[in-house]
């Protein structure tokens, strides 16, 4: 018995780091085609085909992993050792925590659930929020703490999508939700433009920082992973609806 | 042989809380008596009797510790759940960071550092670190990172002490090293209007979450480390003119 000697072309592609375009290509790849816009659940969301009661359980079980995103970015800027790079990362916990009371992201998402019929207080109390959405969350909010500052900023490249996903979803509130007051959608609005902004910068890091085919390999899989996270939230708050 | 049976007096204790008075006098007595403003190599800066040599190794070794502090901030930031409590704890990032580039409190002490004939790459490049001063300023970080709200908070506490020895330390160095330019001073003016609304807005949050006995004795704990690790800083600052 012979064996064949084979050429051990993934050690060798190891060596060799795509090309800035090609790399950039494939962040895009995993952005589009993992993204949870293509989820069963957001797919019938955007069509119009939600009841009320499927709304409000996403619009509840979403703010939970709204009022951590503060929370994760947090864990990354404390990743960073240079001023410059933490005050640029410092402006999205402003986003969402707000300069100051009733104003920024969470608080968006607060009163798009009042539109929606939901209570604040409740929607604090994280009473409605499934088992699944929450090791969703965890596990994000883990990730960035305990992973490398590329892979934490890698994941959050899923904001490469977020600027479409937030138009189409705008439209399809607007018509198809006529019950959920228009004010209630300025968490969509403010996201086409932040959601730009933070993907460009984020972009930029990965890029600069992943030199190696090996950086380039983890700064994918970190979001995959993310969009992973995203994909899981939709599958738990899909399920609900039938029962354990 | 008879055994005498005592009152487990400890045991009693721990269910008692301290009232407030009597447990802010407790931290208050901790922020105090185990200050770094005791140590011997502060006394000597001081009383004017420092080296530039000595002066120039505590400032670029102090440096280590004050580059830090936005990401032990950050660490602390990430463990609330309340937004308003992550706006307000956010200041103290930007405090030092700054708002731009410029400005903010590292760059205050590059500049001090500069007034005093350091090379502003050189402190970047924390080659003139002594390991013991790496070790504290670690230990005080991941502290910061694995320990409780309550704890983290609480450590921050030497502010009680701070505006105090900014006003002796700018003093000091008026009257003995005329050869820092005033302009160099600008950390320690800045800072005690900082610290004094710092340790206000800290004492109240630990006073607020420190409800038993146990969460107060925490507490002292958290703050009697916090002066260890200042108090470790020093000796190894001081030690290090005797060479290994």
């Amino acid at each position: 018995m012979t064996t064949t000697p084979v050429r051990d072309t993934t050690a060798q592609d190891r060596q060799n780091p795509w090309s800035r375009p090609e790399f950039e290509e494939r962040l895009r790849d995993i952005a589009t085609t993992r993204y949870h816009d293509r989820h069963a659940f957001n797919v019938r969301m955007h069509e119009g085909a939600l009841t009320p009661a499927e709304l409000r359980r996403w619009i509840a079980n979403r703010f939970h992993y709204q009022r951590h995103i503060p929370v994760k970015d947090a864990l990354i800027l404390a990743k960073f050792e240079d001023p410059a790079l933490r005050r640029m990362w410092l402006r999205r916990i402003v986003d969402h925590d707000g300069v100051r009371e009733g104003e920024g992201g969470i608080e968006r998402w607060l009163r798009l659930g009042e539109a929606a019929g939901l209570d604040r207080e409740r929607l604090w109390s994280a009473e409605d929020v499934l088992p699944g959405v929450r090791l969703a969350v965890d596990g994000y909010v883990n990730f960035c703490r305990l992973r490398s500052p590329l892979e934490a900023v890698a994941a959050s490249l899923t904001e490469l999508s977020a600027p479409g996903i937030m138009r189409t979803r705008i439209a399809a509130f607007e018509l198809h939700y006529p019950w959920i007051e228009a004010e209630g959608l300025a968490y969509f609005r403010t996201r086409v433009e932040q959601g730009s902004r933070d993907s460009a910068e984020a972009l930029a890091l990965v890029e600069r920082w992943a030199l190696t085919r090996e950086e380039q390999e983890r700064a994918v899989a970190a979001l995959a992973f993310k969009c992973d996270v995203l994909w899981s939230l939709l599958d738990a708050v899909d399920g609900a609806g039938e029962g354990p």
